[in-house]
């Protein structure tokens, strides 16, 4: 997996919290990159409404394989792409690069569920939202 | 998977910004409660010393799966077993149980390699980390 | 000040990941401590609903004196008192406390206009919140 | 005080766990960006060292006035100026800017003291950081 994997891209910029006693970013802040450029991709590609929309996205299950360490001050770069999708869910795979570098500092998973707001049962994947999606899967 | 699956507990305060805009707590904060229960041990059992100690542990893989959500304010309690346990790497398992349940809201895994602070190269886990691990292998 | 100051404390679990490069609690966290310590309060004894109720309490200005480090692993205890009450808006008045330190490790206030959620506009606090509140004068 | 007001700038990414259940950032997130400007700024103008230097920069105070909502998904650009330099701290203000906004949606300061990494006592401030930090005293 190098940066050719993954058809979207979103640059995050580190933030000095995220280094932790070691001097590198902490491990639980991966998963906030992961989470960003998901919901960011489905805000602006999909249309996502994430304070009214009737539908929204809930994580079910996700994992990291932390491969080198990143470092504030600096920018992450974070590609998604859309692996598996079904009916209601879509298993998103990302990959997290350090700027200038084309191998992986890490790369997961994160599998999202869309569900009804109110009761929080699956419903299926809104058009818009599938479009975006079918548009990454790379 | 209940609660006596974990030979050991932290109770964890929640806190008014881990939960998002869907009103419960951010899936990233699952794995700071991880984290936490984690390196808590560490430190009161193993004589983990974050700030001067030769050998630290870096966290290679980290893995949840979500089951019911979590809410803000009320406390979480971190149950946490000493899965497989090798040389110089632990797997952690750690199952996440709101306050009165004993099915856990989430559970999960989470690797640390031992390494040296200096030049972060593998090395075998310190003889009283293993002890204390060995006695929460459950 | 000291803990005589306070008439409400809640204790708060610090996290792995509060502390930063530095080794002690980033400066940052000491604002979700306040954060938290003032919407648990209004969440338990003022009936303050977050996910539905019509009026929410939005931050229009803090501030936080720094005096001693506080360090994971370990918990801080968070004292609350309402200092000045008007119609729509509170100044609570804050001090953290390590365990056992009858000292602040820090001291700061916390100022929360009460809003209509939908159009954001001022309104007077609510009666059981303004209860609540004037139970912590001190 | 508008974008004119301030010599130096970052551009931050919102992230989504900064949005809280009311929607927008949580005001703690505004004190990391106050902290990610001014650290991104002593790393890369100062020189600072944070991981092995001999002096460190601790916040002694801070304050922020909130004046409207931030939202993910966006950017935050964070203005900076040195305020009062003294021998051996620094008032800084910063300012911050919504995407296309003139006007501030935040201000706020933050004191730095610089100390020895070893015994946390007050030093001067480095002569690389003291010209980067005069070059935006605007």
């Amino acid at each position: 997996m190098d940066r050719t994997s993954f058809p979207h891209f979103l640059a995050i910029t580190l933030r000095w919290k995220d280094n932790d006693v070691y001097g590198h970013v902490n491990n639980v802040e991966y998963y906030s990159f992961f989470d960003t450029v998901i919901n960011d991709f489905l805000v602006r590609a999909g249309g996502l409404d994430i304070h009214r929309g009737e539908v929204i996205g809930l994580c079910v299950d996700s994992q990291c394989t932390f491969k080198e360490s990143l470092e504030f001050p600096g920018t992450v770069d974070a590609g998604l792409r859309a692996g598996q999708l079904g009916n209601s869910s879509v298993r998103y795979e990302i990959g997290l690069f350090r700027d200038g570098s084309d191998q992986p500092a890490a790369t997961g998973r994160f599998v999202h569920v869309f569900v009804a707001r109110e009761d929080r049962r699956p419903v299926p994947i809104p058009d818009r939202i599938r479009q975006a999606l079918e548009g990454i899967t790379g």
